[in-house]
This record gives C-alpha cells, sequence and structure tokens, in this order.
C-alpha cells in the first residue's frame, strides 16, 4: 500500500502552514491585479533586499516558466544555451525552452549534474559565423538535478567565462533554498557577487503552492520583461497571493528551516542506505536529494509502498527525494523497508 | 480615497471562503504531482458530468494559457482565428496566440462584441489558397467582453457554418458561470450541444484564486495536449490545489449562486445609473458587467473613490464589473456617489 | 486556348535578357559563397549609392522574406504591425510574419490599399499596457497591393507619426520600381527621406528571376540581421547569382525601363478598357496594376483565353497586371477581346 | 594569392553548363507562378520515377529550407530530432530548426558522422512523459558531413529502429548524388527501400545554381506541406527555373556524371596526399570530402593560396571538398604545394 508520503518530489509535499495561513490573511477585500498590491510589493522589496537592493523582480507560475522566461531575455532566438544533459531545460520541460526562445540547447554530459570551463569549452566557438547559433547563454542548476552543489568559486569560474566572452550565466534555482541552507551563505554571495545574470528563485518545491520569482541581478537585463511575461501566459491575475505566499516563506526564516530540514533528512537517509549491501550511493548528498543504484528488481517492491523516481531504467539507478515535512520516521522506516527486501533478497 | 472594493475587474476580488476552506482541507499529507491526485481526479470528473460525459479536461494555470492552448490544438501554425476585434484574444493577451501556435489573428468589428454568420464572411475564403492562412477557427466569448450574451440558436449557427467549411470553434468562458447563470440553462445546452468545440472554462474571475479549465467537447480533439500544456508552462506541479478549487467551486452550486450574484449586482446598478443624466449605458447588460459613456472629466474624479477601466479613452466609455462579494451598498454607494458628481457637475 | 502571356502576375513574365546574360557571364570559376563575393558586393554598393551611402544591404531569396525579416529587426515578439487589410503581409504570405517574429498584425480597412494617421489612429493606444501588444510597426506596400502610389508627404506623414510614438515604418517595396517610374523621382525621396526605416527592395517582379534586397536605412537597424536571414532560412550559398542579377538590372537603368514600361502598358490598358460598357476600373492607375469590376459571367471565360487573378469573387473584381514584356500587342488584343465579348453579351 | 579554385566546399562551384542552358532554354514567355508551370512538372514526374512513382515531390529555395521543412512534417513542436553532433541541422542552419518547428535537437557524438542504433539508444526514452521531448524524428546524412557513407543495411537498421518505436527517419541528401554515384545503387534503394520517410533532395553542391527538393517517401506525410512551405519562406515564385535546373541535372545523368567525378577527384586527391608526412587523412574518403589533420602552422600558408576551411581548430583538421569542376591539375597543384610546404617545413 502506497504511503501518505515517499520520496518521490518535493512537489509531493503540500503547503506550509504558515504559507498557507498567509495566503488566508491576504483574502480581505479587493486587490488590483497583476502585481500592484500590497503583497507582492511586500515580496519583491525583500526578495530586492537579498540580493542588496539592485535587482528587478517578477513572479510568474511555476519553475518552467522562470526558467523559459528568465533566459528569453538573456538572447535572442539565433542564439545558444549551454547546460548539463541533466538539466531540467533539456530533459524535462519538453522543449519549452526551444518553443519560447526559438535557441538552440546544447546539452553537455557531466559525471555530477555541475558544468567547468573545461567542459564547455567545445562549445565555445563559431563566434560572429552566422551558420553557427551563437553561443549566448550557459545555464546552470544550483543545487544540480543530481543534489550536487557548487561551490562559490566554481560559479565564478562560469561565469568570468560567460561574460569575457559575451555570454550570459542562468541559473536555475527551483531548490536554491535547499542550496542556501547547504553553504550556509548568502544566497547574494554565489549568485549576485558570483557573477550570475539571472536566477529561477524556486518556491514550489520547498513549501509553497505555487509560483517562482526570476530575479535579474542587473538593472537593463529584464528590459520588456513584462511583455514576454504576459504573452508567455505567465501572469498571474491574483497575484496577491503568491505575493503573500513568498512573505511567509521569507518571515523568520521559514524557507531556510524548510530547506535545512529537508537537506537534513536527506542526510540521514544516506547515512542509513549507505551501507546496505547492495545499495550504492552515486552522487555527493549535498542538498535534499539521494541518488542510489539498487537491485534492479527490488525497485517496482520498493515502489508499491513509496512512491519515488526512477533515474536511470538501464542502470537500476533511483531519485529520493527529502522535503520540508519529511519526518525522521519516514526515513528510518523507509530505509528498514530497503534493508529488510535486500536480506530477503 | 480608494475604497476597498471596486469594480475594476472581477478578478480584483479575493477567494471565496468555500474555496479556500477546499484548498485547505486538501493540504494534509503527499500527492503525486501535476494532476495524479484524488482532488484533480473528483473535479475532472464533475466537469465530465457537467458536459455528459465524453468530453476530456485539462488544467491550466490562467485565462490567457486555457485560450492559447484550447486553440492551438484545432488548427496548425498556417491556420487563421476569426474573433470579435474586441476578444481577449485579440486585445488583452499581448500576442500570446501568435506567439505558441503562429497562426493569424482575423478581428472583426462588431457592435456588441458578437460574432455572426454575417459578419465573418468575408474572411471565409482562400481556401487552399496556399498564399493564404487557412481559415481554422472561430472564437467566440461567452459572455462577451461587452458583457452580452450568445442565444443558444445564434452559437449554433455559427458552430454550424464553421464545422460546414471544416473550421472549429472555440469558446472563450473566463465568465462562463455568468453566461449559466445569465440563461438559466444547463452549461452543455449552449456548448457541446450548440457545436463548440474546445472551451476554456473559466474560475477565476468566479471566486477561484487560479486555474482554468481546457475543455475538448470530443474525444480526439484533445490529441497531444498533454504535451503542449507543458511545453507550453501551463502544467501545475501541485495540481491538487487546482482541483481542490473546482471541486468547491462546484459544490452546492457554488459558482451559479456566485455567478447570479455577480449578474444581479450588474443589474442593480444599470437600474440605478441608467436614468442619471449625462450617463449612458451603452450595451445590453446581460452578465455582470455594465459598459457606460459618462462625461468625460468625471472619470478621474471617479477613478480617485474607485478602482475601474475607462474601456475606451477617446469616448469617454467605462467599464464597471461586478463580481461575487459586491454588495448592494457597494452599488448604491458608487451609483450615489456618481449622481452627486454629475449634479454637482 | 491560353494564350502564352496574360495578365495574372508581373511574376508570370521571365527573365530580362539582359539579366540573364549577367547570370551567364557570372558562371566563371568558384567564388565564395554565401556573399562574400564580387557580383554582391558590387550590387551592394550601388543600392548604397541610391540610398546616400549609409544604409545597409542584404539579399533574401524572395519578397516574404524580405517583409518578415525586415520587420522581425523593427520589434520583439510582443510588437502588433499596422498595416492595410489587402496588404501582402496580411493576405498573401500564409501567416509568415505571425509565425517568424511572434507579432500581432493589425489590419485596417482602407477605400485604396494606403494606410493614412487618421486610419491608423485608433490602433496606437495601450502603450506600456503589458496586456496589449504594443504597437511597434506601420507597414506600407509602395505601390500599393491596388496598385496606388503614396505621395512623398503622404509617407513622411505616416514615418513622423510612428517615429514620434516609438514606431518604426516599414516599406514592402515588391514593385518599388513601378514606383520610382511613376513617381519620377529618385527612390530614396519617397523611402530614406521621407522616414522609412527599412525596404523590400522587390526584383523578381521586374524582370529578375530571384531574390530580393532588405535595406535598412540607419545603421544599426540591422543589428544581428545576418543570424536572423540564416536562422530564417533566407541566405542563398550561390548568392553571387543574385549579386549579378542586381547588377544588371541596374546597369543602363534597365530596372527603370522594365518599370516604365509595364506602367506604360497598365495606362494603355486602361484607357483601353475604361469606357467599355459593364466594365469599371474602380482604382486610380498608378503603377502597372489595373483594377476592375466586370460582369461576372464574362470571368470565366476570359480566364480561358488569358490568365489574370479574380480579386474579389463576390464583387466581381479583377486585377490585370503589367511586366516589363506587356506588348502594345497584348493589351490591344485584350481589350478587343473584352469588348467583343460585352457587346456579345 | 588565392586560386580561382579551390577545396572550400562544392558550393563556391559554379553552375554546369548544360544546367544554365537549361535555364535560359525555359526563359521564354510567361508561365504560371509558384509551380504550375510545365517546367516544374516534368522535374516533379522526373523525381517521382526515381523513387518507383508513390512519392511526393515539392521544391524548396536551400538545403536548409528542405531540412526544416521536412522534418517539420514529420512531428509536432514536442518532439526532439535525433542527430549527430556533426549533422548540418545541429551546426550550420542557426538554430533555423528549433526557431521554426520548436523541435528540440538532441546531439550524438560519433566517430564518423554517423548515427548507429547503439548511439542513439540512450535518447530513446521518456515515451509518453509529458516532461520529455518525444522522440519523434531521427535525422541522418547521407553521405555525411564527414565525408563518409551508410550502407543500405546501416540505414535500414536505423528505419526499422525508428519505426519500431513510432519515429521518423529524415535523411538530409544535400550531396545525395555523391551517394549514388558511390554507393553506385538506385537512389531508391538507400532511401525509400530502406525506410527513409522524408529526404532533401539536392542539387545546389552538385551544379545547380539553387532550389532543392524535399521527397515524400509515403503519400500523406506530406500533409499540408504546401502551407508550410509557404509559411517558411521558401515557395519560389518563378518556380520554373528551379524545375529548368533539376530536368537538365537528370538529363543524360548529368547528375551522376558531376558526383562520379566529384567523388574521383577526392579520391585522387587523397592518393595525393595520404603519404605526406605530417599529414594524417581522419575519415574514409567515401564521397567527394577529403578531412585531414595537417601540422597547423601550414594551415594559414595554405589558405592563402587556396580557399578551404578548417574543421576543427583546435585539432588542425581540415576540410577539403571537390566538385564536379574540379579538375586533376587543381588537385596536383594543390598536393604539390602541400608537399613541398611540408618538405620546406
Amino acid at each position: 500500500m502506497l504511503r501518505a508520503r515517499g520520496f518521490a518530489s518535493d512537489n509531493n509535499a503540500g503547503v506550509h502552514p504558515d504559507i498557507l495561513k498567509s495566503m488566508i490573511d491576504a483574502n480581505i477585500g479587493h486587490a488590483i491585479g497583476y502585481g500592484d498590491d500590497i503583497y507582492t510589493k511586500q515580496a519583491t522589496t525583500t526578495i530586492k533586499e537579498l540580493f542588496g537592493g539592485s535587482v528587478e523582480v517578477y513572479f510568474v507560475f511555476n519553475g518552467t516558466g522562470a526558467n523559459v522566461l528568465g533566459i528569453n531575455n538573456l538572447g535572442q532566438s539565433y542564439h545558444s544555451v549551454i547546460c548539463a544533459e541533466t538539466a531540467h531545460i533539456q530533459v524535462d520541460e519538453c522543449g519549452a525552452p526551444e518553443k519560447f526562445t526559438g535557441m538552440k540547447l546544447l546539452s553537455v554530459s557531466t559525471p555530477d549534474g555541475k558544468l567547468t570551463p573545461g567542459l564547455i569549452k567545445k562549445y565555445l566557438h563559431g563566434f560572429g559565423f552566422e551558420h553557427h547559433s551563437q553561443p549566448g547563454v550557459i545555464s546552470i542548476t544550483q543545487p544540480t538535478e543530481l543534489g550536487t552543489l557548487y561551490t562559490v568559486d566554481e560559479i565564478k569560474e562560469l561565469s568570468e567565462l560567460a561574460h569575457s566572452m559575451g555570454l550570459h550565466l542562468h541559473m536555475d534555482g527551483a531548490r536554491i533554498s535547499n542550496a542556501v541552507a547547504a553553504l550556509n551563505i548568502p544566497v547574494k554571495t554565489f549568485t549576485k557577487d558570483a557573477g550570475v545574470d539571472v536566477l529561477s528563485f524556486g518556491g514550489t518545491k520547498n513549501g509553497m503552492m505555487y509560483g517562482e520569482a526570476v530575479v535579474f541581478m542587473n538593472p537593463g537585463l529584464d528590459h520588456n520583461f513584462k511583455y514576454f511575461r504576459k504573452q508567455g501566459m505567465q501572469l498571474a491575475s491574483k497575484m496577491r497571493y503568491i505575493g503573500a505566499q513568498f512573505n511567509a516563506f521569507f518571515a523568520n526564516e521559514l524557507w531556510l528551516k524548510n530547506a535545512s530540514h529537508a537537506n537534513k533528512m536527506a542526510q540521514l537517509l544516506y547515512q542509513k542506505v549507505k551501507d546496505i549491501p547492495g545499495v550504492k550511493v552515486i552522487q555527493p548528498v549535498q542538498a535534499n536529494g539521494v541518488f542510489a543504484k539498487i537491485p534492479g528488481h527490488l525497485i517496482p517492491k520498493l515502489q508499491n509502498e513509496y512512491f519515488f523516481y526512477v533515474w536511470d531504467e538501464q542502470k537500476d539507478e533511483v531519485r529520493w527525494m527529502c522535503s520540508f515535512d519529511t519526518t525522521e520516521d519516514d526515513v528510518n522506516e523507509f530505509a528498514a523497508l530497503l534493508k529488510k527486501m535486500v536480506q530477503n533478497n
């Protein structure tokens, strides 16, 4: 029997009570639509302050919208976007980036989901040659889709390379809270200060209901964004409820508490499963996900009780995500079940 | 001083308490993302039943998304879409239909926001001529953006014309509840039974927070829609909260109660203002909006106290929308203020 | 029996012998592809000189390519393009502008194919309002698709209006030679000097085989055009043959001789048919086309002998185009046949 | 001093005299535009016969147009196209496929430009999963961009794999003549009979001026192609001149004579350079191109006298293409110069 809670995705969790309460509190009277309300303004101000003020903030419905529209503002349709072959924009957005921006995505094989200057070098050519999509954007995910983290220096290296050759750096921060919590440094340090040009600032995977922010690190980069957001079908009419969510998200450091907890649960899960015979954790556990190789025939049995995704069917690799509401009991019971299954094997 | 409630748009209202409660009630445990949850399934079932069963239902974030994706499934990029020049898809979606579908929009001047066979006839030519965008879709809005209603027969005439020439009929039902309440007939009667092929079924303007449904009236028309929805950035991850909203929306006929009330308030407003000297109501008041011409210099004064939109600046035409939470006091005070202003003129 | 020559379109004519000879002469040895050859350079220089030097010139395959790519460089996907409802971009390009640029086309009903400030005024609103496609481009055709001509002052009025409101002015010059010949002024006078921002400079309809030029009147407007041309599938590999055509086109004023002749033949045709009972010429004959209303039942009979297009089936309106190779005999015989048919009616 | 003829590209060559003569011969009288002429009809018939009759043939301006429009008809915007990382559609079309079709291109690293079932297997997953671009098209180039050839069996393997999983097989035949000449089998054998669904049939690189054909191997696959061709800006008005070119191309087996000659010259070049010390031919010479690694400092010196492209700057790899007009003297002199440069090194 499928449990009430599993390790499928941090978006299978619900909404944190504080966030829900904030939405309820915002449900008073009329508010001008499309963002010109006090809740959205407060959320905007808070995010601006996180980045030292001079950034531009826009809210959209979801992560795909944030990524596609953020990248769209960094180039023209003849540009290319260099990303890891595991990037969400490459494998999990059904071609939304190509469809809306017209750009070519160039995907790079990586051991751990992280781009490096060495790995992307081969795509940095053909500048000025009109037959060739012009390298325009480097896109990284922090933490990566494999649960790993870039250091500040690694991001700086990429941004310096990008800027030195006329490219921009995009960061998919669908799980940005988990990165901040894990690195234990201000979000500004590894984004704006490290040379990121635009950030998809996620909330849904960390206790929100819907809504993400696109943060342009330098004024001007957001040029005409409001029109593209509308044309991209990502302008919410009753936007106050997105603003209200973010206000609770940032109040009392809820975003970091939620993320720290999810990260901690992933560490606990890692500790519990790493020594089970036949189970091999295949990526460093640096955020809230654990990637492991387990005996293939156990996968469906385990999925009968807990829902989670198979990451690579051919290699028997699975992904277990922890969320703000994962409990120690959840982890202990899951690890115990896995252990038992392996032993009875 | 701007009042807490105005007549700007039915999306300036908040969320109906029953709907909010349903969202809160759905906030328990984990739910599989992207629609495979019990709340979304229930909402789907309810909507299917409204249309007699054999329809296909998909949820998206907003009205623009519903219109664009619904229309997209009715044709190819070389098709044209015939609509009123006041249609939301023509004037209020910042070119989203052209951008995503590649289709050409052909807009028709109308006296009351309503297309007729006679009005669109001139666009129904060039079939098979490859130089010409092929007529593919007729799109109507019910009730129209001018607050008027199509009768069942008028819709049938359009669908018969469309189908006889190989076109499809799309209905933008952002305010579909107001139409059902005003016509006092089942929604199926003036949509599926009248030959509509795809309907944007709105909720946000009638007490929901976000979320609309795309209803394909005949199986097959939704071919591959799920991929286009994802590629169109309109797939919600925590979809259960959209499902939960629609469940409360349909429970106890809330959608019709809300809509009836809004319609009634518009009628009241109409009665209160129609005889004020210098005020001329310019469209039949058939749903929840009142369109009027008022002395131009009074517009900014009135807007200082109540937020509403100027519909046509050159003609001093304004739009007043009523919503589920508009009260008789709201209407009476507003009409009284307008009357006073006119008299003091 | 269908004649060897008719009045269907100026692109039914062949290639002028001088132009063909120039192509043959260019067929020597190797030439670097994609425009870096002496023929293309010479043609570029000649066109630049026509406009006083500081313009940018690019060659493409055809008129649709020239229009779409020229307009594309004048705006972003959220812009709108205002044009006559008879404009080639509106009715004869199968939605190519919408598909490639993502822009919305707004078409204006006109008596004679010509836009005026008064006619387009109603579309010049909604600036800064993100729900609304932003007015970005005014597109005119010179001579128009109805065979009429803008005066220099009329073009200036439009460009001044456009520029005063932040829009650009595009001119479709598929038959630009006919306009120069008819107005008897330098092409620069009614394009660059009159405020046109980008011109589609046609050749195919005036004796060339294929190939058109896009002329950006101010440096900077062509920003990144070379990439869009390639991405738009309009970059010719053996471009020398387009350059060679234009070189003959401009040598010995061939382009103006050809166009003058075609214009003269249209005048002759007009004189011959204008007094035939039942025939009504419905547009001023200012370039190389004659638009007339004739008895409907005669249309198929006449088309049995001469191929031409019916312009408006419902109104029995037809279009007769003259080309550089139309002879006086062609015109006289055609007019005589028409007269006879009417008399035998 | 740069020679009149080099080894840059087979599109640097001019037009074969027979083809030019055919164009001149077609320059008589009027012809209905857009393909409804006797020259185009004859060319269509000839190509149909090459494939046994039941195929559909359309002419376009250039190779990029043929590839993009051919692929476009094989899927929807949410599909992906699997190709070699050296494919023209991936590296030499400036993102035209993504821009027009909206599809995602997935590029595969190959040793020799050839896809194999093993190499593409990893991309054949995620079917039915709406987050993932659906595998829709496998695209191969014959001969490849590296001058290598697929055998009939290799193509069959790919088409069987494609069809068994619901994909289509596209072949970029920009140099299809060279493949036919080299394989010495009918073109039908390694295209239609081997399971290819749509072929870009090239002419420009083998002695034509412009114009390519898109050949749909099974009726139905070309559904609505004519509209997409127009919307894709690839419909030539004076199409008779493309038809006339193809008619000469196929008369007296000119296409095969030209291609055989180019292939032979490449073999000669290979023989002449393969034993020069420091020169390493890095791909099998199977068509009309020779790919070699040469001492890096000699590249600019050699390019001072002969224009050719550096294929990989980092690896000192160059590409030498032979064309229908390459002479034995050209090859001998070039090889001798290279040899001398190496010796004087």
